[in-house]
């Protein structure tokens, strides 16, 4: 399918390879879907959202009824992950894989709450092994449900205020680096509380002792509900061919999870861009993924995702619109 | 005008400055148009095409006539250029700035031939200072009568067998650098005739002396005539107030001689990309633009400014429909 994705791409009306990076993306998608041009009339943003315990240890700038408040705000259409996917025609799914406080009452918000947010992972496990693999099936679940609505391309997405230290010490955990060269300022914090954040991943992989070769005990005692869950999202969507375009750094994390569960699952992720948190370029090394973007965006929600979306779409439209050299009558090169 | 814009891109629901580089797309946007959000209804590609005599020198991959028969694709939609801007929802405008060979007939293009392509300038003058400036006005004047079909953001694009010659030429000219680092392989071609490409273009310089500080002198003896153009179509727009995003290596090349002819144009362009075209990074830092994408492209037409317009559509609408904090009622961080 590569061969023939390649072949299609160099009888279009231009140098062979002069799209560069967005002929690899074509290419790629037909790999994964086995068809060229690939179909991607449906795409779905995951945005899924989960607290956590380790908020208490002063790691995010954000207090943690924000995760709450940005899922209604995902719901009412007014966040940034709304704007862009509805600017490249995705759609949105928002869940709650363990927001604390009340459930959101909302028919628009998928109810997926496996806990009310994560335990503080520097006193003990993030989750028990239950509650991972319960949230990982869950985030698959979310996408068996959401395939008779139509879903031809993946984005990840998540809201918790505080995932950023937990997806610093999946990737620490996965990686074997050091807790300083994986943690970033997230939200935005200070170089005091920077540090605060780099001792508590630290501590947390101290306390917990994660086993890099078991993902889920990884998930579990480090992880989150939102991350495990994407996990789900990123293996289901492997599993049915359904090409995955990976927001930032959380996305990451839990690509590393999927990938170390199912190697296979590798072969469907797409990079949509390089996030500005320090851990990501790791992630990606370690995921041997090349991003398309690099814009120095840190927001998450799945915004990276839609405009890789928005390429992917680019890339397809490319393959499946434009001129051969033979119907267009164009002389072909040297 | 840009504080407005950073105040109000800061009363977003994100944190501060976390979509990057979109960011500093929107507050752009709104410091060239002078309002917040800026209007982005209506984009347009200009693809100018234009021949070279060069040719005769063996600097292509491909045939003169290549350029007509390209022009004819933009003409039924079926270049990159064509499903690059429907993706994006821009309108191409096709012109014929200086083809070889009879005029194409067709309602959709643009007759503006200046001259049936340039002379082979390693003779002597490529153009008549006349014809460079023919070919300056008409390129304005082009979007002067766009104007009324509704015109808020120019892509820039070209067409000509030849033309990343003539755009190195116009690079070492006036960035002062050897030939050899501002050639590269163009539509593809090998390294014997990359070594001959590059020893034209010195041959060019050494016979015509074009003079840095003359952009017109420069256009006229090393450039071409749908450079000449693009240079035209680049003043017009920063004159209007209309952002230019640039494409590549020769839309580069253009907007060294409009921001020699007029420094203030600089303060309307965008670089959608880096193209991979070795003198295109060149280019960049006289103008000291900084581009959004880095896709290892070189095709031209304006495939890179269409998917540049995509990313300035999606940084207004950012800035245009996000909720405010206070309208979505998140509270905000430390």
């Amino acid at each position: 399918m590569g061969v023939l994705a390649r072949r299609r791409l160099d009888q279009l009306t231009k140098p062979p390879g002069s799209l560069g990076r967005l002929e690899d993306l074509a290419r790629d998608l037909c790999v994964m879907t086995g068809q060229c041009p690939p179909p991607l009339r449906a795409a779905v943003i995951f945005t899924l959202a989960g607290d956590h315990g380790v908020v208490a240890e002063g790691v995010s700038a954000y207090p943690q009824v924000v995760t709450a408040q940005m899922v209604e705000n995902f719901l009412t259409g007014g966040a940034a992950v709304n704007v862009l996917a509805r600017h490249v025609g995705a759609r949105v799914v928002v869940a709650d894989f363990g927001i604390t406080g009340p459930a959101l009452d909302h028919p628009g918000l998928q109810q997926r709450r496996v806990a009310p947010g994560t335990a503080n992972l520097t006193h003990g496990p993030a989750l028990s092994r239950a509650q991972a693999v319960a949230a990982l099936e869950a985030g698959a679940a979310l996408v068996e449900e959401e395939r008779p609505r139509g879903l031809d391309l993946i984005g990840t997405g998540e809201m918790g205020i505080g995932n950023t230290t937990a997806a610093s010490a999946i990737t620490a955990a996965f990686t074997g680096l050091p807790a300083e060269a994986v943690t970033g300022r997230g939200t935005g914090v200070d170089d005091a509380a920077w540090r605060r954040k780099a001792e508590v991943v630290e501590r947390g992989l101290a306390v917990n002792r994660p086993d890099a070769a078991d993902a889920l005990d990884v998930l579990a005692k480090v992880g989150g509900l939102e991350i495990a869950g994407l996990a789900g999202v990123i293996l289901a969507g492997a599993a049915r061919r359904i090409p995955v375009i990976l927001d930032g750094f959380i996305a990451g994390a839990a690509a590393l999870a999927a990938v170390t569960l199912k190697p296979e699952a590798r072969h469907y992720l797409i990079a949509a861009h390089r996030s500005a948190e320090p851990g990501h370029r790791h992630v990606l090394a370690a995921l041997g993924l090349d991003p398309y973007l690099d814009l120095g965006m840190r927001l998450g929600e799945g915004t990276g995702a839609a405009l890789g979306i928005g390429l992917a779409r680019a890339a397809v439209a490319v393959l499946a619109e434009m001129a051969t050299f033979k119907s267009a009558g164009v002389s072909e090169g040297a």
